[in-house]
């Protein structure tokens, strides 16, 4: 099953140096979720050839701007392209009183139903589910209230071995109970012992994402053992005073937070305008949790 | 006196084909005056080499979010990066109401003043005057109120043939006087015919911007004599049908008023999605009108 995620936009604050504003794709079984929304993400999707209306959900983790600036673009293009099916929006409630607003002085009535989800930032919890994931949110620590995204996959059904079952005629009735793990006493005294029929499915995975926050042991818990921990890496570990005072975290601290958690892999991101090239970065938190990469704008990361 | 103008997006609606929403960029005399601002305005004005910064005068034409998306974060990168001087906006009322909601959810205090000034699109009126140029709306005919803009360069004062006026030792006292076309009669009895000591100055130009609309003789009167007319073109004259029903041009219909009203260079711009290629638009309307331009985004056109 596809478990991705797509770099959309990498900068903070500003567009600079072709790096655009916070915005990820995530790609899970064919489903796709937004996660923020910075300015020209419609133009990003666009670029690397993404179809804007196979979102279904879009996860917005707060209201600085360059983390929803898109958003209202995009819902309006998808309006003039003729979307009909729903859009799921999980974001703080003001948002939805700014999207209503814009809509409302540019009399434009959407097409498509909107289903807005409102987050409180206070405590971790699950928002979302449905068959191939749930999605918890992450409380950070930053100027205003925001959250991170904690997607966990769910356990898989078993895999049947097809080819065994249908040589010695297993009726096919029984496939669903062998896939959930059942083992079978048949009328003829025969024992389907399942462990003979069936393998494990993979792992299930989990993809958190944290962005903006200052170092706070706080959601360390929630983003426990992470397959891939995309975390936020401002600033270099020398601007660790302005990281603090704008509650940020440097590219050394996101190190540390992969490797305390547990983190399998760390994708940092969210880049100051003040580092034209990224390498310094990268080094840095490779110091600390060599399995780390660089979110770079159109790339895609397998989680 | 520089007077030109860059495009900075050419698409109606959506992003689509690398062409962004609507937003042009006036240079008149190194002073920069932003037209409308679709999203993705502040990543086309670092995309063709321009500071954001120098832009001192922002002008909205209407509320679709075609024109005006981009605004909410060209502002606060420019509080971001620093600003202090102070930027004026003439837009619509109820753009003021959404520029501070949005500030007010980000907790976000901006830095430099913003001086707002509401346009009514009920009558055509100057709403801006500096030593360069006047502004006067134009009242289009759109679905919401629309008002486009024609910027008009003053008269300049004549040129003093300078090698001249050294040469028979006039003194630089009288210069201010000649400049402005006095003849002079000097105390000793000499008499300083005007015209032999200076030249007219360039006439003084006008550039009109139309978008969007339905074509209308409305608004004839306040565009007659460009030197350089944008108009919006969003269709080919077989959509007349689409255009009047969504209040918007054809390219026919954009060089039927070029040459109406006597424009000496037609621009059209606002291109549907539905054009992938553009030549057929400009061939249409080079049928009608032969001094005709695609408005090609990161070209600058001298008005």
């Amino acid at each position: 099953m596809k478990f991705e995620v797509t770099i959309l936009g990498s900068s903070s604050a500003t567009p600079v140096y072709n790096r655009n504003p916070t915005a990820q794709l995530l790609n899970c079984n064919e489903k796709f979720y937004l996660i923020d929304c910075g300015e020209g993400t419609q133009q990003q999707l666009i670029r690397f050839g993404f179809k804007a209306n196979k979102i279904d959900f879009i996860f917005i983790s707060h209201l600085h701007g360059d983390h929803y600036f898109g958003l209202i673009g995009l819902l309006s293009s998808l309006h003039l392209n003729g979307r009909v099916k729903p859009m799921m929006i999980f974001a703080p409630a003001a948002l939805a009183e700014i999207l209503t607003l814009q809509f409302k002085h540019s009399e434009t009535v959407i097409r498509y139903p909107i289903e807005f989800v409102v987050i409180e930032a206070d405590k971790s919890v699950q928002i979302f589910e449905n068959a191939d994931l749930t999605v918890e949110t992450i409380i950070l620590n930053h100027r205003i209230p925001c959250t991170g995204f904690a997607f966990v996959q769910k356990k898989r059904l078993r895999k049947l071995m097809v080819e065994k079952l249908e040589a010695e005629q297993v009726p096919l009735e029984y496939y669903p109970l062998l896939k959930r793990g059942v083992d079978l006493d048949l009328p003829d005294g025969k024992v389907l012992l399942n462990i003979d029929y069936t393998t494990d499915s993979e792992r299930p995975k989990k993809y958190c994402y944290c962005s903006d926050t200052l170092f706070d042991e706080g959601y360390f818990e929630t983003i426990k053992g992470c397959d891939t921990l995309y975390h936020e890496a401002t600033f270099l570990h020398e601007m660790l005073d302005r990281a603090n005072q704008t509650h940020h975290t440097t590219a050394l601290q996101a190190a540390q937070i992969a490797k305390d958690t547990g983190a399998a892999k760390l994708l940092i991101g969210h880049f100051s305008s003040r580092y034209k090239t990224l390498q310094p970065l990268l080094e840095e938190a490779r110091s600390v949790f060599e399995n780390t990469e660089l979110a770079i704008e159109g790339n895609t990361y397998s989680i």
